[in-house]
């Protein structure tokens, strides 16, 4: 489409930072007949604050309007564990049915990695983001006294892996490797196991040219630091994809470039794109926030959006950008976000 | 005491290689005094494929005798996935109430490890081992159907989190950095986290020599591959437990050397000691297997049982071992094991 309508999420701590230098390189990287739109919105730690809301139904309504939506980042230590995660984030992801999270690891050229030997890295994690352990079922009885009891329920239904499954069988159909691997830990979590198990076998079928492998989650973070190489679209759960995807972005460059996208793929509600990180306070408001996660993900925005030749540009900027930056001193965030914006607009 | 009465479950695949090896440098480790019996039980996929059985009433019966039990490894591709898992490990450590599961990270000198660098790496996992969500609770309904729904319950007890709490303060009391971290994901799984969290900080205040922290499983990995020299004593859940010690022993030095002890602190049951590693069918009766993670389990069982001096001269020899396989062609199973035996006998 050649209008974007493009609802902005800064949040927290250095969300706000690397926001803005997505932002700048999305306005760089645009042609001048696309018109760009952004609306921001103020959620996170300050407006929980203020209100004690942290995402209303109005609020949804008012996102729902648009084609897609950036994030920063949200948390602060100043709000206790789980309120923004549950409240805002976990809210986001489940009511805009974002079941495809997409967390790609690629290690560029130039780039360090705490791994010897600089191995090839080129994979994507296809993350459920509806379902599993995240869904909040579960409660606590006696709570504080010696005899409290808490349980988290895992939900895992049909329905939300075939559709997952589907979608990395097609990912990995679409890669030259065409090569899929499960991770869950089916000889263990036994119920959930064998409905991932006989749902990704039987989908398997439709898709004879992919190669399929089964990996137990425990084992997949031994094959994800000893031979990541092997790996091309993983296909999992949402707490092993949360797990795995941080570990995979250690080893491709570290959370400084890891994106990811909270997918919607019917498009009945806007996907988010954000950064694999955090809020960070530690580093905030003092530009020294890498914003490349951030801008990788607005590339996965724009291909969401079918401009697929503006997140290619996007991605070759930044590879060229990080292979430029070896030995080289630190930049600021601000001067990372100008650089890669001279770069896509050239 | 002056005699040991093993339990010796060899088991499936490699398990059978490694054991042999574990009981030579047993004997040889043990002064002419002790007084080592041994019984050898036949658990696993051949008896589960003669029997149908896993494990009786009537042979934890048998087990109970004991003052330990070395094993193996447990599973083979021919047994569903799940079966041998839930039917005899799980179940072992659940009715002899395994509730520390310890596993020591040390990367020796000489040894290799997928990190740059070569990092100091020298900390010890309690992983709870009777809770969470390796209770066996959920279930499934409409299997098979586009309907089904499976389900996974998480179970979080007071009384099973503090003390296996209590046991991983006591251990980082003991050590010489004194330091604790607390691996959960509370903020997103708010009900067992917030328990974890407050017993936590609650045992917390009667160790006050003890520095803690918390860290989100997610970011745990990640610092197991850029800093992990940062860890002590790590307590955590079954199942992040489960994860993060296979990508630890990945990281120091390989499964091939990883120990584990299921242990029940209170002695009312025999405690369990093995390899983190599986039965390896692929390189399985070939000779190939590295025993050192079951002579490392050994000395975790030796130093349970009181003998302190043994398990040290056991992990001496190991240490030394490992120094010289530097550039050396690679040995056997048993050549491994004939080299151990000796130098502990030395
Ligand atoms: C902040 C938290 C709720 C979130 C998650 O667990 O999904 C984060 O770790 C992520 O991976 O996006
Ligand atoms: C085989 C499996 C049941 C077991 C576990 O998940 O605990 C193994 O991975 C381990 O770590 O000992």
């Amino acid at each position: 489409s050649r209008s974007i309508n493009l609802a902005v999420i800064p949040g927290d701590g250095i969300g706000q930072e690397v926001v803005a230098e997505g932002l700048k390189v999305l306005s760089a990287v645009l042609p001048q007949d696309v018109k760009l739109e952004t609306e921001e919105y103020d959620f996170g730690a300050q407006r929980y604050h203020a209100t004690g809301e942290t995402l209303t139904d109005a609020d949804l309504d008012d996102l729902k309007k648009h084609d897609a939506i950036l994030l920063g980042a949200i948390g602060d230590p100043s709000v206790p564990s789980g309120v923004l995660e549950r409240g805002f984030l976990l809210k986001l992801r489940f009511a805009f049915d974002h079941h495809v999270n997409l967390r790609p690891s690629k290690l560029l050229p130039g780039v360090a990695t705490p791994l010897a030997g600089q191995p090839e890295i080129d994979f994507v994690v296809v993350r459920e983001g509806t379902e599993g352990p995240y869904t909040g079922n579960g409660g606590t009885i006696r709570k504080g006294t010696p005899h409290e009891v808490a349980t988290e329920v895992s939900v895992n239904t049909a329905y939300g892996v075939e559709r997952v499954v589907r979608d990395a069988f097609a990912r990995a159909q679409a890669r030259p490797r065409k090569k899929l691997t499960l991770v869950h830990k089916n000889n263990v979590l036994t119920f959930a196991g064998h409905l991932w198990t006989n749902i990704f076998n039987k989908v398997a079928e439709e898709y004879p040219e992919v190669t399929t492998e089964y990996i137990h989650v425990d084992a997949a973070t031994i094959y994800l630091v000893t031979q990541p190489e092997r790996f091309d679209v993983i296909v999992t759960d949402n707490l092993f994809g949360d797990i795995i995807t941080d570990l995979a972005a250690a080893v491709s460059g570290g959370i400084g470039v890891a994106a990811s996208g909270n997918i919607n793929p019917s498009g009945e509600f806007p996907s988010m794109f954000e950064p694999v990180h955090g809020s960070a306070p530690d580093i905030a408001g003092q530009g020294k926030a890498d914003p490349t996660a951030t801008v990788l993900s607005v590339a996965l925005l724009l291909r969401h959006l079918g401009h697929e030749s503006e997140a290619t540009r996007i991605e070759d900027a930044v590879s060229a950008d990080l292979a430029d930056r070896v030995g080289k001193p630190a930049r600021s965030t601000s001067e990372i976000g100008d650089a890669l914006a001279v770069r896509v607009a050239d």
